[in-house]
């Protein structure tokens, strides 16, 4: 495929991400040839509306431009597709596009690798080509490499991480400057770390896309974003954090997968982590995934996980892998091919301790009444603080800290607890993970 | 060079590391078979003395063990050699060996590669094999991979990092119990953290193999060992924990390497760096190398830096990836090349801040005197700390934490505050790091 012409490659989308990866190709050039063996030359550049007034135009070449996808698929000599687009649609069917025309494929897309990921790379396969990924999760930290390479060797026994930078940015706020949900997520805003419509990182989604990825690489199996229980953090308020402070806990949005002999279990939550982890220290919008092998251990990659600096460092890094797969004839080295399934762990199932938080009435007795609804559930208390009654309401708050408990009797008594006439509220109940 | 018969390999050394790779090689046959797209077999195994009584041996199966250099050599169908043996010699010349026999050499001897990398590859290269040393740096951490392919697109600013896990187990105890360096090294070794004869540890040594090694991938340079400035552990006191903690530091021995337009620095030695810095929090036997590139910002990678586990881990990635390389027919795609070298900066050039620590005459004016001597040299102090006069001796412990300054003015001024009459003693003298 490869002729002295070089490497070609075709650019889908043209925003912030896509404009510092065309900027990159076209300033390191002569570092992009040097590392895949040969010139690596932006062929193409499909874009929705060509916005003419924008002054990297000129220094792309105005020629590369097309809004016509027939047109972009039909440039000679395109051996790479980008795309970064990003949403599922168009962006699947590009790349479905591109795959079975036997072009290689890199992109940031996490939507599409999350829902569609075992199904391209098997057209890949069919094709002789290639599906580049990296940038998909934690912008330009090298995830993706890692386990298809490097860790290659191990029964990966679970994966820990934060990897949602918009959520960290917040609840970094909340915990530091004792902010309430709503005010962190409007400066998160303002300062451009959220979007206008903030749904997908706020509950989870974003990150459920991220870690069925990770899981599905890590365990050889294929975990679809449905399969990832996903609760996300605008729940959480100023008191969770001052009685985690007080405990000895940080709360983060964790994505968590974990294997076991027969099953996996995948979710996405707010935790309570003990104050002296590592993912307890990452702070603001930077990305930190654990990974524990049986043979490596514990390795915990850190860096920002988005923005368009990182993730075209990813990008560009995938061009070249895909360029140095051409030039030397390598179809898809991936290793990302589903095993007997192994089933999915109900979250029902799954024990951890558990924080929770309630407004009770201020009189004697009650704390026995909750004990007791705990205990008719097989839950232990491990400790209890119950402060600041409020005269006027006759009312107290009252946070349990649970022993290990199995989620399907936690929230069954939460329900219960609920009924209880001296129970005026149950506010919160955060899962522990140590 | 394949065929039905698979990719063969060869073990060179069978310590507790080639046990324990011998060990995964055979468990885990399956999964390195599909990992590889092949069989990988191990054919041969070269030891100095076989040490019959071992269990393991039978398991192995004996008839692959050999003392004799050309025999292991003559091992037909034979593609990889793992070189376990450590140290330089005799294994640069095993590995030169077989990469002149066109078999690819997958290595943990930081020191070989420290010292010989770039002629290796080159030897390599023109042999039509590939140089595998993932577990030369770090254990089981990615981090050479990750230079040649993930961080590519990059203009790496610096490193830093934590890459000798005795020295930090050290360095952790007497930081976190207040021991002194001989207790805390004799509890290292005890535990088996630190070797009978320590000093490649301790000195610096090992660390400065390491960074010479990350630099120059880095910086797509030829750094040797001898470039890199040096300096160990064993100076350090309990007392300078006492002062580091007091000021909001915490002391680790740091491999730094920078890069600059025209030259690049690179240096092992004792640093304060600032409590909140995530290499502060990296304790005991972990490792963390945190790398700056111009597109990523800062990524940290951390976990175990050494032992049979993690080590086992980055080698057998590494044949892996030999194996895939055979079998797609592609040479040493390492991206080694050193560019036309950039000066190694004199030690005497570069510029951080200090801390002083000094024994002094407890009487008035000594202050002056000592400001006097760093003013001439042109160093600023930022801060002083003085107290603890001891009546009997009449002399008091000064801290003196200076402004950044080049280090040949500092080396003067302390040579010039060791012939003052009130300065009893300069006990210690600590580069920051911030």
């Amino acid at each position: 495929m490869m002729d002295n012409k070089g490497i070609g490659v075709g650019l889908m989308g043209l925003g912030v991400i896509g404009g510092q990866v065309a900027g990159v190709m076209l300033e390191r050039k002569r570092l992009l040839a040097e590392q895949a063996g040969c010139p690596v030359i932006l062929r193409k550049i499909k874009v929705i509306e060509p916005d003419l007034s924008k002054p990297q135009l000129d220094e792309i070449g105005r020629q590369l431009f097309t809004t016509d996808e027939d047109e972009f698929f039909a440039t000679p000599d395109m051996d790479i597709v980008i795309e970064l687009i990003g949403n599922e649609n168009p962006a699947l069917a590009y790349q479905r596009r591109a795959l079975s025309a036997g072009k290689h494929v890199v992109t940031a897309n996490k939507e599409v690798i999350a829902k569609h990921g075992v199904d391209l790379i098997a057209l890949a396969r069919r094709n002789g080509a290639g599906l580049h990924y990296e940038a998909a999760v934690g912008g330009g930290i090298p995830l993706i490499a890692p386990f298809q390479r490097d860790l290659l060797a191990n029964e990966v026994k679970g994966i820990s991480a934060i990897i949602n930078g918009t959520t960290n940015y917040i609840l970094t706020s909340m915990s530091r400057e004792g902010t309430d949900f709503i005010s962190a997520l409007k400066q998160a805003q303002k300062l451009g770390y959220a979007e206008t419509d903030p749904k997908n990182d706020i509950e989870g989604i974003d990150a459920a896309y991220k870690i069925a990825i990770l899981a599905s690489l890590a365990f050889q199996s294929q975990i679809k974003p449905d399969d990832v229980y996903c609760e996300g953090i605008s729940k959480l308020t100023s008191r969770d954090f001052r009685y985690a402070s007080e405990l000895g806990f940080a709360i983060k949005l964790l994505a968590i997968a974990k294997q076991y002999d027969s099953s996996v279990e995948v979710r996405v939550h707010p935790v309570f982590i003990p104050q002296n982890y590592f993912l307890a220290k990452v702070d603001g919008v930077y990305n930190a995934v654990m990974v524990e092998g049986d043979l490596v251990g514990k390795v915990t990659f850190i860096g920002k996980g988005a923005g368009p600096l990182p993730t075209s460092s990813a990008v560009i890094a995938d061009v070249v892998s895909a360029a140095r797969e051409i030039t030397s004839g390598v179809g898809c080295v991936a290793a990302w091919e589903p095993k007997a399934g192994k089933k999915i762990k109900p979250m029902s199932e799954i024990e951890t301790r558990f924080y929770i938080r309630m407004n009770i009435a201020d009189r004697a007795g009650v704390l026995a009444e909750i004990a007791g609804v705990l205990g008719d559930n097989d839950i232990s208390i491990a400790s209890a603080i119950q402060k600041e009654a409020d005269e006027l309401s006759k009312t107290a708050e009252i946070v349990i800290m649970t022993h290990p408990a199995k989620e399907k009797a936690v929230q069954q008594a939460l329900a219960q607890l609920e009924e209880l006439e001296v129970v005026k509220e149950v506010n919160n109940s955060i899962r522990v993970e140590e």
